[in-house]
């Protein structure tokens, strides 16, 4: 089982990593990094960079596909031929299509999301509509094989979900052991529901600011 | 504020990934990605490659140094000479030093962690009392400047109490609702007194396999 991982410039580690880890331990899975061209991606912070072994050309038929999103960069995924083009003839033939964050926006691009319900980060959430999808505020909606995930961290437990779909209950869980998720973050401020008010304003200008600054560092 | 995470042939992506996603987005810090040499380092699986920016030699006094882990390399690193002296080095003057999973291995190898409460991931539990260090199954464990986490998932727990001890928890409240970290994992077996018994021979069988194969892809 082939799961293809998208990579692009400006991309969110996270988002790809967390399903990544997950899904790397699901029996017979073969993890494939794919971007228009291999090669090295930096990620939206300018600090890191993730290589992509594989080109679009290369994995044409993925079971599963991830489209992780970016605090700056989903813009240009979006816009880009190759990577719409690559995602709606990949989508035909997947068992699985997913994002996490702001990647709904690139499933909303090609066209994936019509008339669907979906989520993406809190703060791209007003984006959906404009491309036809329902947004949800929920940590992971299921609509037929396309599976969307909130913000960042959530891609864990889409890759959860996902790896329970798949291979059931059991493994699963033995993904999760290995992982040691247990989470327990020492605040609870995660969604907007939760946060304070003065959390929720200054993490809505830090994300303008991050978003209209492009890459942070480099 | 310069933060500098660890990377070398072998490691758990996740366990790096974590930390850097939560400490880019700390007002005022630099993540820097070191390793012995500059480049691409391939991780546990195989699958996927992180670059590191910086060598040992451009990187001798960050504020925050994190350790990820390994399945499969973790004694690698214990082992390699350089590693451990910039480690030592690194240690001398940084605000705080912190582990990832089998990173406290690492920490424990270089001395760090004689006489001091530590955590790890589960399944390497019994390896820190060899170094004289004090095994406490917690999420995070923290003794003066040295922070340890439990496996993999566990580094975001960690950065995050992190970001609060460094910025305050307004501060570190507002990383988490960027990053959407409100984990409502679909199982519940994340931690060995929460999973059955036999997802925990499984995921203890697994890990052995994990370990003894070394990486699973190319």
């Amino acid at each position: 089982m082939d799961v293809a991982i998208l990579l692009y410039e400006g991309l969110t580690a996270l988002d790809a990593i967390g399903p990544y880890e997950t899904l790397t331990l699901l029996p017979g899975a073969r993890v494939k990094f794919v971007a228009r061209e291999r090669g090295a991606k930096r990620t939206d912070s300018g600090a890191l960079a993730l290589v992509a072994d594989y080109s679009f050309a290369e994995v044409t038929s993925p079971d599963v596909i991830v489209v992780p999103g970016s605090s700056n960069s989903t813009r240009s995924a979006m816009e880009d031929a190759a990577t719409i083009q690559w995602l709606r003839a990949a989508h035909e033939t997947s068992r699985w299509t997913t994002s996490v964050c702001s990647g709904a926006l690139v499933l909303a691009a090609a066209g994936l999301l019509k008339g669907l319900k979906a989520t993406t980060h809190w703060a791209a959430m007003p984006f959906l509509a404009a491309f036809g999808a329902e947004a949800v505020q929920e940590r992971v909606v299921r609509q037929g094989k396309i599976v969307t995930a909130a913000g960042v961290s959530a891609g864990l437990d889409m890759a959860l979900y996902l790896a329970g779909e798949i291979a059931g209950a059991e493994a699963a869980q033995i993904i999760q052991l290995i992982m040691e998720y247990d989470p327990q973050p020492p605040f609870d401020a995660g969604s907007i529901g939760k946060a304070s008010p003065s959390v929720v304003e200054s993490a809505r200008h830090e994300m303008a600011r991050l978003s209209a600054s492009g890459a942070k560092a480099s």
